[in-house]
């Protein structure tokens, strides 16, 4: 009987599962399908479904207004899909990984019983707009696939190896450690990706790894890691702190939304029994970054257009991206194997890498103008000047992968746990 | 008749007056005198004075409450000085010159007259705790000081050429010029100062001048300035962002003060009708920084203690210093003339200089541990090491001076001008 896994991350507004086929422990597993349910809070809500060449795209779903419903609808195609017969039997289904945002201090992931379930929605105080619909589907799993194992991953787990000095706020302590204030950090699947993917590809072992690395998407992170740990990372307390994103101011002054809103601190209007949020979190997670300045949460369209509106954001990025890569190349001491992009944009934004590195320059970083163009579809893909002082990588991150290959690895550990009830 | 020029620094807890003598345009003024009273907010208030070998310091003195108390305290003080002849009639003052932090968007320094002084008080509004107690004073000038001209000096007009994508916040731009949402930066008094002795000191043309600025006080920030104009700097739209402070947690994650307190967007304590401060203003300005890790806001004390909680609080400023120093080299694509330390921490705080500028060995910065230690009392000493690539220096600053050099060298523009009714 084939093991199963299935690796499920869900957003505010969709759900995507993919599903692997475990290969043994020292093999990474293989994608057999991949379905996506987009546009939760823009409904009609869309499917995309990709099972070897069969592609499905944009085809709208009635009824389907939930995470739970999605998930619902996405298990149902899987275990119905013909050409999918190791998935005939939901009971084949051995383990779900879930991309859990904020894990406080979970330091890697954590099987889901009672106590984890608990405690997880505990930390989702810290970040409840980011915790919140990973904690749904967990909810519906446990239901629909009583057999199955819940695996929470973290994207906070990564970054614990941050040290004190680096994560402390200098804020009134006993308050900090009784609320558990202090930057954790996000993104760290697929940073975690990352560190595996360049490692292999330089042929240099994780220990001495030293990268600057850039997720770039609709959150939008930047990562220093030596020697494979990450050591310093944009993101703070929560996925607010840093860059800018597609709705996301990123790092401002903290008294900014007091001059914004009189309402800062009053519950926003998506708040509700279970999720608390303040009118300024709403504001600046969901009402700012380059949307705010374009219209338009496309990056893609930004860099594209020539309207000031549009330079403006993409400069914004370009400036706010540099300042993260000299800090980063000074903790590292100069030491560095490579800067990375990744994540959407990092992937596909070529004027962006040219604007970036084209400054990066003193620090010996300097792009293939024509690979930088068509850097073809490697898992890692080296776009910088042959002969630089320093690398420069595109790395195609895969969150969903990582989770996978992380229970096939960690097999043991998992082995008998325990299902929420 | 000697043209006198007084220099007011009020603080929230002090009024620092400096007295100085004009030599015509092209001439430094000469200091004759400077009292400073300390210890508003922690009474009883005491005196520091000094004029030539004259000096009294630490003199308890009853009543004095407020800043005009204070004011008024001083200048009766001067005035009855028989070893300051100069200043026997208060209508031998020709100038008052103001420090005044938020300056908006003036890009230098404004006579007071009814109008100014009312837009001031409006822009107050975006940094009520910095500006309020310079308002004050200019207030008790103009009863007690009819025929001076009232000059305000801005900490932000230093900053005016920050280009846009690097002073825009990624927010809802509607709101953001309404309200006037932007980086402005501050300590720019400062930074000119620094300007024009290291400019003099390496014999190179302002307009060529790069160096990275560090102002380390009690507030601390960091400034990046390409060809003697600001490029960027680590304040925001208030001095609450960037680098932390004695009582300042500088840049936090944004959302952090609402899970701090459910009290963020309620007035303070110390809010009146005048002043309007919420909670979270008040907590992250006033109870955070160094403050609130080690007990102390004298950061000589943390520096030499090796308690667990000063070191931490001692490399975490540490830290945050590199980096601004990383990215502001870069933003000068390594072109760059000097790292300069300035303030009462970046002057007297061999330690610090030691930790910050061992780390930047990488971009070619080293310093000379001889001199370092005993660097002397020159304007601008050079503690780098002979031969490094790029040069390491500290300035003395001296933001009364820059002021009154301003008043001179611009006497023109003020002449006639006329004073808040």
């Amino acid at each position: 009987m084939a093991q199963i896994i299935l690796s499920i991350n869900a957003g505010s507004s969709s759900v995507k599962v993919s599903v692997y086929k475990a290969n043994g422990k020292s093999e990474d597993p293989t994608q057999l399908a991949e379905a996506q349910v987009e546009g939760l809070t823009a409904p009609p809500a869309k499917l995309k479904y990709e099972r070897g060449d069969e592609k499905v795209k944009g085809k709208e779903l009635d009824g389907i207004k939930t995470q739970e419903d999605a998930f619902r609808f996405i298990l149902d195609q899987l275990t119905k899909d013909e050409g999918l017969p190791e998935l005939n039997h939901i009971e084949d289904i051995k383990f779900t990984c879930h991309r859990v945002v904020h894990g406080g201090d979970y330091p890697r992931s954590q099987i889901i019983d009672e106590d984890t379930y608990h405690h997880i929605e505990t930390l989702s105080d810290l970040a409840p707009l980011h915790n919140a619909p990973a904690l749904t589907i967990v909810h519906a799993v446990t239901s629909l696939l009583p057999n199955a194992t819940n695996i929470a991953y973290f994207d906070s787990s990564f970054h614990s190896t941050i040290p004190p000095h680096i994560h402390t706020y200098p804020i009134d302590q006993v308050i900090a450690k009784r609320n558990q204030l202090r930057k954790y950090g996000f993104h760290g699947i697929s940073y975690t990706f990352i560190v595996h993917a360049v490692s292999a590809y330089l042929s240099k072992p994780t220990s001495t790894l030293n990268i600057i690395a850039l997720h770039l998407g609709s959150g939008a992170s930047a990562c220093v890691i030596k020697g494979g740990k990450s050591l310093d990372t944009s993101m703070g307390l929560t996925p607010l702190a840093g860059l800018p994103g597609a709705t996301r101011s990123g790092s401002i002054d903290p008294s900014l939304i007091f001059h914004f809103t009189h309402d800062a601190g009053m519950p926003s209007r998506s708040s509700s029994k279970h999720m608390h949020i303040t009118t300024a979190e709403e504001i600046l997670n969901k009402n700012s970054g380059w949307k705010s300045l374009t219209g338009t949460t496309d990056f893609g369209l930004i860099s594209a257009s020539d309207k000031p509106e549009c330079q403006l954001a993409f400069f914004i990025l370009v400036d706010r991206i540099l300042n993260y890569v000299g800090s980063y190349y000074l903790k590292l001491g100069g030491e560095v194997d490579a800067l990375v992009f990744a994540g959407g944009i990092g992937e596909r934004g070529a004027r962006l890498r040219s604007e970036v590195v084209g400054r990066a320059r003193c620090l010996g970083f300097e792009l293939d103008e024509g690979r930088n163009e068509e850097p073809g579809d490697g898992v890692v893909t080296d776009v910088g000047r042959e002969g630089a002082r320093h690398r420069t990588l595109i790395c195609r991150t895969d969150e969903q992968l990582e989770m996978a290959r992380g229970v096939t690895e960690e097999s043991e550990r998992f082995e008998g746990g325990e299902i929420a009830g």
